[in-house]
């Protein structure tokens, strides 16, 4: 998250938001924020999210996600929420809004819902994957 | 992409390949490569895929995606394999997949779902966006 | 939706409901509703919730879903609730939940995101159909 | 599957085909099969095929699937083609095409990308749910 320059202001049980100001470096072809960045930062909202709710020993992996770009990510910055839908023991279900700001108003641009797995033993991350 | 060391070293009608080498400050926290970069070059390969089946006054949009990540991304590099399953007029929709390089074999780490939004009309764009 | 037996009580603008009772019918081996018609309740109320904010010489058409199962659907019947997230002029955004009705309350079960296509002159849909 | 007189002629270590003839209850306003169903038997293609590969005192269940409808289910018969993309010891990827069969040809109609979750203990299935 870095290497984009976000950050992460809000931290709740089950609830995050990641803030992202608006750079040159991250700009596609037509000035707008690149999708990737926009799914990325709504990947980490909803992963962080996740984390809240599982025990202090355990750790998170996204299985999967589904990403709906609805509007370019034009504007001075982006916050992407993420929540919690489902927590349950093996996977949590979550999801993520991202919107740009722009001239004081929020206008949505990007839509996501997200499968989680929690990985109880460190031992065995490095062997499974998502799918391991 | 240049912001992440991409490359596009195969360009075909329908098809397309990203190469990505690993490099320090894509990592994650585990060593691997990010989840979110991960998507980031499977967007771009099935998007540039549908890209080269569009006329010449046309550009694509991203609509969604879907990911599963289903290894870390743990090796020397990265490619992803973009290609249109159907192009329509209005819509194509393409998959993706990246597998990591790691001792000279290929390990399967993603697997991408995608629509695209072809616009004929350089200046509806702006105001339209994917949902627009 | 006859052929399962579902009704659509609550259509307002940008949301609708559709509620369907338990019979042996639509049981899968464990005596839960099956998760294919959990699927086919979600993806309806979500579409009508789109055709209720296109003109009325317009048509809508299902792009693309995900659904997340979240828990067996298990109760004396299913509600789902569909709404828009964002309508665009091409694209309509959706989401939709499946909730089991069971000893009084509602248990979450199923967790939609959806695209809906609106197709503005009906002489055109046979030939093009969602990526057509 | 009885209910929309589905067959299952086809089931290899991974792979599996189902078909589904045309006929009247199926229906959706315009003369199509309805997408419901379209979406039932690729889920259940592809979850039969995680199935062939799990121990015979293991079940599966659905986690998630995400479906692009690509074109109208026009025609005197539907195939679904599952297979496993990967296995993992917990989850399963797979996808699944949906064809339709008009005049000796098949036409893509749909294509599906899926999330299957292992149950190794069967006591355990009740209580859990995909995400429980």
């Amino acid at each position: 998250m870095d290497l984009i320059r976000a950050t992460l202001p809000l931290v709740e049980p089950g609830r995050t938001e990641i803030h992202l100001p608006h750079w040159d470096g991250i700009e596609q072809q037509h000035g707008f924020i690149h999708g990737g960045v926009v799914g990325m930062i709504a990947d980490s909202a909803a992963g962080y999210a996740a984390m809240t709710l599982v025990p202090a020993d355990a750790s998170v992996l996204t299985v999967e996600y589904k990403m709906n770009l609805m509007a370019p990510a034009d504007g001075h910055g982006l916050i992407a929420r993420g929540e919690v839908v489902r927590a349950g023991r093996t996977l949590i279900v979550t999801r993520a809004e991202v919107v740009a700001l722009r001239d004081g108003a929020e206008q949505a641009c990007a839509l996501m819902q997200q499968t989680i797995m929690v990985m109880r033993h460190r031992g065995e991350k490095r062997e499974s994957g998502a799918a391991g």
